[in-house]
C-alpha cells in the first residue's frame, strides 16, 4: 500500500529528506525562472492563438501537480512553443480564434490530452513513444521551429496572416505586406537583434567585466524581461499605441479562475487525434530532457511515471483556463543550472508566477506584440537544426528519407500530417529494411571451426550443401522472401543435397515464419532435397518446438554449424 | 530489348515450344473449368450486388490478358468470392444496388485496382504485400467465408436483407424472417445440401463405381451444373415464379460490351483506397495459389510480374462491363489438376465462356438465385477454417492476438476496417516485441571460448565488467530501451568499470539506435566506466565507420567476446 502510494507519488520520496540546504538552492533557482517564465508564458499563449493570460494560468497549477505526481527533480513544465503550435493547429480547425469557443476548445485539448497521458501511465505504456524515431522527431522539431518562426514574422510586421503551413503563411505575409507598420517593425527588429545579442554575447561580456559566472547567466536570462520592459516603456511613454503598435492590452488580474473543458461528442470527436498527437509529441520532447538532467546527476526517471505527471499537469491546466502543457527544454535546463534540487523549486515558481498575475499584470498593457514575437522567434530559432540531414545522410538513407520526408511535409501540410507521416514512413522503411534481410551464404574456413560469407572470403564449400546464414529474424515482413530466396537458389544448382539455416542472428521466428518454413520443408522434399537448421537460438528453439515444424523436419537441428558440416559434406570427415 | 518484352510478355516463352501435346492437355482442362466457371461466375456477380452477366464478362478479356502477361501456367483469373465481397462492400458505399452508377462504380474499381496493380508491378514492389502477415491474411478469409455465407442465407430464404458486417447481415435477416418463402428455401436447402454431399462424398462413391479418376473428378466438378439444371427445370416446369421463387431473369445474349468506368474525381476519391485494399487482398490470394501450384511443378512464378498480369485482366474487366478480378484458388487447383499445361488453357477457357454468354444465357432465365446462393455457400464455408485460433494460440500470443482481432473486427465492423486493422495490429505487435528485445548478460563458459547467459549457465563472471548479448537488431523502436537497461545495470552495480556490448545478433543500428549509443558512451564516460562493443557485424561495423561513434568511443571494439574478456577482465590473463 505504502509502496504503491510511493511509486505514484514521489514527492512522498524527496519530500521526507527536505532539508534549509535544499529549500534555499531551489528558492534560488524559481525566482530565475519566474523571472524568465513571465515573458515566455504571455509569448506562447499568443503563440496558441489564447489570450496572454491563459499561458500564466498554464504555468501555476500544472507546475504544482508536476511536482506531486512527476518523476524528474528539475523539469520544468509549463507552454512550449512546439505544443503551443500544435494547439494553435488543432483548436484553430474547430473555432475562430478569438472566440469563447477556441479559449474553450484549448481547455478541452489540455483535459484529453491530460486523460490520454494518465491513462497511457497508469497501463504503463510509456513505450509507445519509442515508436517516434531520433530522425523523425528531430525533423519535426526543426520543421516546427521554422514554423513558428515564420507565423511570429506578422506581429514584427503589425500585419495579419493566417495559416498553419509554410507556403499559407508566406502567401499571407506576402499578400499583406503593404500594411507594414514601420514602428512595429523597428521594435520587433530592435528587440530581435537584442535578444540575439543577449544570446550569444552578454554572459561572455558579463564575465569579462568581472561578474560571477552565476550572476553573469541570470543577468542574461532576464534579458528578454529587460526587452519587455524597454519596449513597454517605449510605447507608454511615446504613445506608440495612436501609431498603429499592436499591444497585449488588458490582462485580468486575478488567480486563476476555475474553468471547465467543453466535453461536448462533437468537439472530443474532433480533438481526440491531435490531443493524442500533442501528448505524444509533448512527452517524448518531455522525457528526453528530463533524462538528459537526471543523467547528469546519476538520477533516472520513470517513463510512466513521467505520463502520470504530465497528464496531471495538464488536466491542471484545462480545469484553470490554461492551455496544453510539458516539460519545456529552455526552462528546465535554466532550472537545473540554477541549483534546483527538488520538484519543490517548481512550487515556488507556481507562487511567483501567480504573485505575477495578481500584481504584475497591469504592468504589461503597453508591451508590443512585436517584443513577444521575438522573444518566441529568438527562442525557437535555437530547434532549428538542419545539420541533422547532412548526419543521417552520410549515415544512412532510410533514415535520411524519414528526417527529409518529416520536415518537408511538416512545413508543406501541417504539423499534424507531417509527424502522422513521418512515423509512418519510419515505420514502413524499418520494414521494408527488414524485409529484404541480408542473407549470406557461408563456407567453413580452412583449419577452423567458423564459416564466412563465400564472396568475401576463402572457404571451403561443398556442391551438394548449401549454407545460408540469415542475418534477421523471421517476420511476416520477410517470410515470402525466405521462401522465394531457398527456392531459387535449388533450383539453380541440381548437385544440392541438403540446405542448412543458420539461425545465429534469427531472433524470432514468428507464425508467418513458421508457415514458410513448413512450405520450404515440404518443398525441399519434394524435391529429395534436405532442410537442416543449425545455431538455432534457446527462445526460438523453444517456441519450434510447440509446434509440429521440428517433427516434420525433413533434416536435422544441429547445434553448431561445424556440426552440421561434418555430418552433412561428405568430406568433411 | 528482347529480354525486356520477354520479361514483361511471359506468352514469347512458353509461346514458342508450344505443341500439340500440350495442346489438348489445355482443351480438356479449359472444359472442365468452363463448365465450372459457368454458375461461379453467375454467382460472384450476385455476390457482388451486380447483374449475372457482369461474372460472365469479367471471366472473358481478363482471363486472356492474363494468359498474356501472367507469369503462372495454371493460375485461372475472375471473380472471386473475397474480392467480390469487398466489392459489394466499396460500391455500396458509393451506389444503390441496381443502378447504372453501381455497375459503373464496379467498372471504376476494377480499373483503379488494375492501374495500381500495374504501377506496382512496373516499380517492382510486389514484396509490399507481405506487409500482410498469414495470420491476418487467415483471419481475414476466414470471416470473409463466414460473411460472404452469412449474406447469401437472405437468398435461400427469399427475403430482402442488407448490410455488411455481421451484426447487420443478422439483424436484417432477423427482422425479415417472417417473409420467408417456403419454396425458395426448399430450392435453397436441398442444393445446398446436395452440393455438400457432392463435394464430400460423390468422388468416392464414383470410384467404389469402378470409375476411372479423372472422369470421377469431371462428375464432381460439375456437380453445381447438376445443381442448377435440376433447380432451373423444376422452377420452369412447375411454374415456380408465380409463387414468388426469385430467379436469375433476362441475361442479355451478347459477347461482352466495350464499357468505360466512371473517372469523375468524385467517385476516384472515393474509391481509391478500396481499390487498393482489393488489389493487395488479391493480389496476395492469387500469388499464394500461384506459388503452391508452381512449387509442386518445380516452376517459379514472378510476383512483379503477376502485378502485371492482375491489373492487366482487371483493366480488362473495367473495358468489357465486369468487376474486379484475381486468380481464384479452387478454380486454379482445378485447372492444375484437370492438367492445364500452359496459360493457353486459360484463352481457351475465355472462349468458352464467349460462347456461353451468347448461347447459353437464356437457359438461365429460370435459374432460381437461391441455387446460385448454395453455390456461393458451400464454396465458401471451405475457406473458414478456425482452426487457425488454436494453432497461433499454441505458438504465439501476439499472432493470435493478431489472427482473433483480424476476425473480430472483419465480422463486427466490415472487411475493409477489418484487413487495415489486421495490418495495422500485426505491425504494432511487431513493433512492440521488437521495443523489448531479450538481453543475456553473459559470462565465460569455463575451459572454453564461449559465452552464455550468467542466469542458465554455470559461468565465469568478473565484478568490474559487464557484458549484454542484445538478441535484437537496434533501431528507434528500442533505443532508448537500451538506454535505459544500460543506466538501470550501472546504477546498480557500484563495482563496474566496463560495459561490453555483444553485438553478434544485432544486424542493424539505425541513426537512432546510433544516437542511442553516444548518448550511452557520455553517459557512462561521465560516470567513469568504459564502453565497448564486440562481434560487431561487418555491415553493421561499416556503417559505424561512417559516424564519429567509433573515434567518441570510451572503450575498444573487439572481434570476439573473448578478446573482450581477456583484456577487460584482470583475472583472466
Amino acid at each position: 500500500m505504502i509502496k504503491t502510494l510511493r511509486r505514484y507519488l514521489p514527492i512522498l520520496d524527496w519530500g521526507r529528506s527536505y532539508d534549509r540546504g535544499a529549500l534555499s538552492n531551489d528558492l534560488v533557482a524559481a525566482v530565475v525562472v519566474t523571472i524568465m517564465l513571465i515573458p515566455q508564458s504571455l509569448a506562447y499563449a499568443l503563440l496558441a492563438g489564447l489570450p496572454p493570460e491563459a499561458g500564466i494560468y498554464a504555468s501555476i497549477l500544472p507546475i504544482m501537480l508536476y511536482a506531486i505526481f512527476g518523476s524528474s527533480r528539475t523539469l520544468a513544465v509549463g507552454p512550449v512553443a512546439v505544443v503551443s503550435l500544435l494547439t494553435a493547429s488543432a483548436i484553430g480547425q474547430v473555432a475562430e480564434q478569438g472566440t469563447a469557443g477556441y479559449a474553450v476548445a484549448a481547455l478541452t485539448l489540455a483535459f484529453l490530452s491530460g486523460a490520454f497521458l494518465l491513462l497511457m501511465g497508469v497501463l504503463r505504456l510509456g513505450f509507445m513513444a519509442n515508436f517516434l524515431s531520433h530522425p523523425v522527431i528531430a525533423g519535426f522539431i526543426t520543421a516546427s521551429g521554422i514554423l513558428i518562426a515564420t507565423s511570429q514574422v506578422k506581429h514584427l510586421l503589425g500585419i495579419d496572416a493566417q495559416g498553419h503551413t509554410l507556403p499559407e503563411m508566406l502567401g499571407g505575409l506576402w499578400a499583406n505586406l503593404g500594411d507594414t507598420n514601420a514602428i512595429t517593425l523597428g521594435i520587433g527588429l530592435v528587440a530581435t537583434v537584442f535578444l540575439f545579442w543577449v544570446r550569444k554575447h552578454l554572459k561572455p561580456a558579463l564575465r569579462r567585466l568581472g561578474l560571477p559566472p552565476f550572476a553573469a547567466d541570470i543577468v542574461t536570462k532576464a534579458g528578454p524581461v529587460a526587452a519587455v520592459v524597454a519596449t513597454t516603456l517605449a510605447v507608454w511613454g511615446l504613445g506608440l499605441t495612436e501609431r498603429g503598435v499592436g499591444i497585449v492590452g488588458a490582462v485580468p488580474q486575478s488567480l486563476p479562475p476555475f474553468t471547465l473543458p467543453g466535453l461536448t461528442p462533437d468537439l472530443v470527436g474532433a480533438l481526440m487525434v491531435p490531443a493524442i498527437l500533442i501528448s505524444v509529441i509533448g512527452f517524448v520532447e518531455s522525457v528526453s530532457v528530463a533524462q538528459t538532467l537526471a543523467a547528469k546527476k546519476r538520477q533516472r526517471i520513470d517513463p510512466d511515471q513521467e505520463l502520470i505527471g504530465l497528464g496531471a499537469a495538464n488536466l491542471g491546466a484545462a480545469f484553470t483556463g490554461g492551455l496544453p502543457v510539458t516539460g519545456g527544454f529552455a526552462r528546465s535546463v535554466v532550472n537545473s543550472d540554477a541549483g534546483a534540487e527538488t520538484p519543490a523549486a517548481g512550487i515556488y515558481t507556481a507562487i511567483g508566477l501567480a504573485v505575477a498575475a495578481v500584481a504584475l499584470t497591469p504592468l504589461v498593457y503597453y508591451l508590443p506584440t512585436a517584443t513577444l514575437a521575438a522573444t518566441i522567434i529568438v527562442a525557437v530559432l535555437s530547434l532549428v537544426d538542419l545539420s541533422i540531414l547532412k548526419k543521417t545522410w552520410g549515415y544512412s538513407r532510410t533514415d535520411f528519407i524519414a528526417v527529409a520526408a518529416t520536415i518537408l511535409l511538416t512545413l508543406g501540410l501541417g504539423v499534424e500530417v507531417g509527424v502522422a507521416s513521418g512515423v509512418a514512413i519510419s515505420v514502413l522503411l524499418h520494414l521494408y529494411k527488414t524485409s529484404r534481410p541480408h542473407v549470406a551464404e557461408v563456407g567453413l574456413v580452412p583449419e577452423t571451426q567458423h564459416f564466412r560469407n563465400i564472396h568475401r572470403h576463402k572457404v571451403q564449400t561443398d556442391p551438394s550443401l548449401v549454407t545460408l546464414r540469415v542475418d534477421e529474424s523471421l517476420y511476416f515482413v520477410n517470410a515470402r522472401f525466405l521462401e522465394d530466396l531457398i527456392q531459387k537458389r535449388v533450383t539453380e544448382g541440381t548437385t544440392i543435397r541438403n540446405v542448412v539455416l543458420m539461425c545465429s542472428a534469427v531472433n524470432e521466428v514468428d507464425f508467418s515464419a513458421l508457415e514458410s518454413l513448413e512450405a520450404i520443408n515440404r518443398r525441399l522434399g519434394d524435391m529429395g532435397v534436405g532442410l537442416h537448421l543449425s545455431e538455432v537460438k534457446g527462445p526460438v528453439m523453444d517456441r519450434l518446438k510447440r509446434s509440429h515444424f521440428i517433427d516434420d523436419l525433413n533434416g536435422r537441428v544441429f547445434l553448431s554449424q561445424y556440426d552440421a558440416w561434418r555430418a552433412l559434406s561428405p568430406g568433411a570427415a
